[in-house]
């Protein structure tokens, strides 16, 4: 089926004169979870991992992603006649020396401008310049060979309410047009999803994992131009927008609208992440000299919560703190009743408490079921029938959350399902410290999380382990659960940590064969004050789940984490317990006693 | 005398029909000390600050410096007609915003290109270039205005032995050009002074407390071309040389040279240090398109040190530890016997017991000698007659280093002259936990130093302190006390820290009209292994000068790091003992017993 895509391709390349097709598999919102209307790479290749580029030529088609994908490509490229290139970094770019390398003098490289950043483009534009080659883009290209392609998605828009947001529709607007004045704009476009649902306090499902609406908008002096599916919104919600000001029109016009737009002054925008054409088209009306390129202001405001929303995210917290509370006591009781659960039953469990809960929206990201060496690969995910069974020893690692109508939460738990190895309890220990380490740090206003990343690891460090992924992720309040633009991790980034930024809190240990561990709060930066060296910042834990302390060597524990330990699990009981069962409550107590040093 | 200074120099100005002259202040190495002849800033200002712009035009005179000189310079400016113009940063160009503002159509700038970086040079001329204007080079243009210019250092050149050095310049050359070829490149220019005379194995006395010869290197395919005052060099020098095809040529003809050079090829330069006059006659000679830009590869292979330099610093500091072991105990009991002791009478002290040891070249730089709250000044400059007299309470800190012939040193002790306050006790506590948890880092290899800067300052940030300064800076080997590429601080730069790199730890804790602290220790980074984690770096303290226990709060540490305390006083005890007399010998193991816990 591949192979016949490709010669069909190759058919219609002869007809556009191209002597490469690129497929990046983007959507054009520059998209975490890209979309089924534009997942174009596994269309053309059959690879279904969510980074990479294909590349055709009349003879030959190739697939350029980095090792965590080698063995799954292999795989599913089998049979494909598409080459795999192996990329160190998928920050690399040996796939556009590749084309220049191999495009004929005075060549046609095609791209989906759409679903390619302006960056991307511009790098590939001058890279084959000095064969006299260019970079033609033809929007959705691969559409021709694709009859069935997934529409975008028809589910109702929905309004954030205020109630929830802490600020409405109307006082973002005032506030982005005072941003962008300061800047000298009087424009502003915005291509990413989380951005324009949280300016205009708006959501619906359409992205898998992440309440938003496929839609770009354009912020006038006077009204925002929004491009979305017209027939997701309802009657209500279309005057209710009206208000602020905001028309709705059909998504493919954005194009269209910009180019017969009586425009005058500056522009923002965001070049980063905007898409080539529509980036192309700004270029034409307003003229480079009018495009100011700057970070979206919008995605910082949206990192930084206010009152509201971090009221909100402590009730998701207890929301979850219950549910999680139902699930490991109904976890131990079904392992010592002998009963068989599998990591499928598990999740399936925990999905079944979450639904029940009231406003509860949908789950943030699809949960980590994993027992034993499963836990080892961070991003395990469950196969129904090829799932382990959890037996009555070793750890079972959950990671999990959800969206509520107010508050989002990402949860990790590792918990001993009977006798554990002493590395494991060794691990286990040291993870939880490094954990409380993040949680109880200080550090001064203006710190980036990158500075602080080693305060976290540093107890992993001593006794040289370490892990491959970040420490820390933002969260978005009832949009996607990892955003920008503060992180902790090894990277170097210079964004400081600013006070209402909510952010994980989740080293762990990875033993390929044997287990893996990571404990995960969320945790809120917050003002400290300020004395003769100046402004200080710290975290509030926001997590109301139990820490399981049996596993625990306290030995190597300081007594300021253990004293950090005590006070979190004597929260989650008082917190949680008046929510529970009697028999909940009792089994709460006895996993939230305080360890004795 | 500033003033005649000034009008002389408009003269010279209507002249040349300039608007504009500016004086950077620095010299054509891009050197930390810039050595007299090049202090040009301070003769047509009086300014004697180490950082700062002056901008003379028809009507205007400007001085541009930041927080740290604005007392000095309102001082120092009195009645020079000199305008200071605050900046906030070193790092701001408000002066080059300023030129632009005021500079007339088609007007002209005049710099000493020679003492102007390429990159300052060319953001200068971008500025202008929007009026029409231009920026005029005119090397030493101060020259008329100055008939007592100070001429350049005419101390003998010296070679730096191979049995110091570890690798001869022949061997350091081999690599260069194999480093070189690597890089397409056939020549290499150097222009700083640190990295000519690691290179060619030279040194002299040039630049105070900084063992340079004052030169320019062009790197050639089968030769080095030295421009230097060839009268430094004797004839065993210059025949030595020889051995490795350097030739010496006077230091005014490097211009001319490189002009008149039969050149072919690539020529690698360190655009971020190279002075614009000499960048542009390379770029005149070579043409642009065969110049590459890239970080100099001998900054980093003169910062990490071979076996040879390592022993060398062992022993520099065994002798630092013989003589600051003299040297506290002299001062705790000459202040016993009541004795009257200034800050400078301690500096002298210190220095007569350090150029008493055999194979002590010179001091590494000024001595900090500071008694109280002179301490709070982490750069304090001790001036005699103005010094304080050290009292029986409170806390002395000292920071002082030299040249061995074989390695140099760089060392901070604050010690208790009698009693101390909580708060003084406190801050001294947490200021070892700083150095110590530092010194006892693991970290994965490829960690850059700004990640773990905060392993060093997280007990301090803890209890909400800090301090302005960086962790740790490299330092050379009879070379420069300060250098790259790596450092231990917060701005973000992502070298990493490297097996063989040796740099200080150095945490501070200062209280303005109170005290303060400081420990310095030198740590060499060296590998420590790897395992299924991957491969891990460690520090090995260098230092052998005991640190005093008596101030501790041993509550607030934790048992390791009294156990690392302990284990270095007694290392310490162990190597320095067998060059006591026996009085000193006494008085050093009293000092070293270990803590209890």
């Amino acid at each position: 089926m591949i192979k016949e895509r490709i010669d069909a391709l190759r058919r219609l390349m002869a007809e556009w004169g191209w002597d490469a097709a690129v497929t990046v598999g983007e959507d054009p919102h520059n998209s975490e979870y890209t979309p089924l209307r534009w997942c174009q790479r596994q269309f053309i290749s059959g690879f279904a991992g969510s980074a990479g580029v294909v590349v055709i030529t009349k003879d030959h088609a190739g697939l350029w992603t980095d090792s965590r994908y080698w063995i799954q490509a292999v795989h599913e490229l089998e049979g494909s006649g598409i080459e795999l290139h192996k990329m160190v970094s998928i920050e690399d770019k040996d796939w556009i020396r590749w084309i220049a390398d191999s495009v004929p003098q005075d060549g046609k490289v095609g791209i989906d401008g759409l679903c390619m950043s302006m960056g991307e483009a511009l790098q590939l534009e001058n890279a084959v310049a000095f064969k006299g080659a260019s970079v033609v883009s033809k929007p959705d290209y691969l559409e021709a060979l694709w009859p069935d392609r997934p529409l975008l998605p028809q589910g109702a828009v929905r309004l954030h309410e205020d109630r929830y947001a802490g600020r409405s529709r109307i006082e973002k607007l005032e506030w982005l047009r005072s941003e962008l004045s300061g800047l000298g704009c009087h424009y502003m476009f915005l291509n990413c999803l989380d951005q324009i649902a949280w300016l205009l306090n708006i959501r619906s499902n359409d992205v898998e994992y992440c309440p938003f609406v496929i839609s770009f908008a354009l912020v006038c002096p006077d009204s925002v131009e929004l491009f979305a599916e017209t027939s997701k919104f309802r009657a209500n919600v279309l005057s209710e927008l009206k208000k602020a000001n905001i028309r709705v029109h059909p998504y493919g016009e954005v194009g269209g609208y910009i180019g017969s737009l009586k425009a005058d002054g500056k522009i923002l925008i965001d070049s980063g992440s905007l898409n080539y054409e529509t980036g192309k088209a700004i270029a034409e009306k307003f003229g480079r000299e009018n495009i100011v390129e700057e970070c979206s202001p919008v995605d910082l405001a949206k990192a930084v919560k206010n009152e509201v929303e971090i009221e909100g995210f402590r009730k998701a917290y207890i929301q979850d703190g219950i549910v999680q509370t139902r699930f490991f006591m109904w976890l131990e009781e079904s392992l010592a009743d002998g009963k068989r659960i599998t990591e499928s039953d598990a999740s399936d469990k925990l999905h079944d408490l979450r639904t029940a809960m009231p406003d509860f929206l949908d789950e943030s990201f699809e949960t980590i079921s994993a027992y034993g060496q499963n836990a080892a690969l961070p991003h395990y995910s469950t196969v129904r029938g090829q799932d382990a069974v959890l037996e009555p020893h070793g750890l079972y690692l959950n990671d999990s959350g959800a969206h509520y109508s107010y508050g989002t939460t990402d949860i990790t738990r590792t918990v001993p399902l009977g006798p554990l190895t002493d590395l494991e309890r060794e691990d286990y220990t040291l993870d939880m410290m490094a954990m409380i380490d993040l949680a109880m740090a200080v550090f001064p206003e203006g710190t980036p999380g990158c500075r602080i990343d080693a305060i976290a690891r540093r107890p992993l460090w001593q006794a040289m382990r370490n892990f491959g992924h970040g420490t820390g992720h933002g969260v978005g309040n009832v949009l996607s659960v990892h955003e920008g633009p503060q992180s902790i991790r090894q990277n170097l980034k210079d964004q400081p940590l600013l006070p209402g930024m909510i952010t994980s809190d989740e080293p762990g240990i990875y033993r390929e064969g044997f287990h893996g561990i990571r404990h995960e709060n969320m945790i809120l930066c917050t003002g400290k004050g300020g004395n003769e060296f100046g402004r200080w910042i710290c975290f509030e834990t926001l997590t109301r789940t139990y820490l399981d302390t049996a596993p625990l060597l306290i030995s190597l524990m300081d007594c300021r984490e253990i004293e950090w330990l005590n006070d979190f699990n004597e929260t989650v009981y008082c917190e949680i317990s008046p929510y529970l069962e009697e028999e909940e409550k009792v089994w709460l107590r006895k996993k939230t006693l305080p360890l004795e040093f």
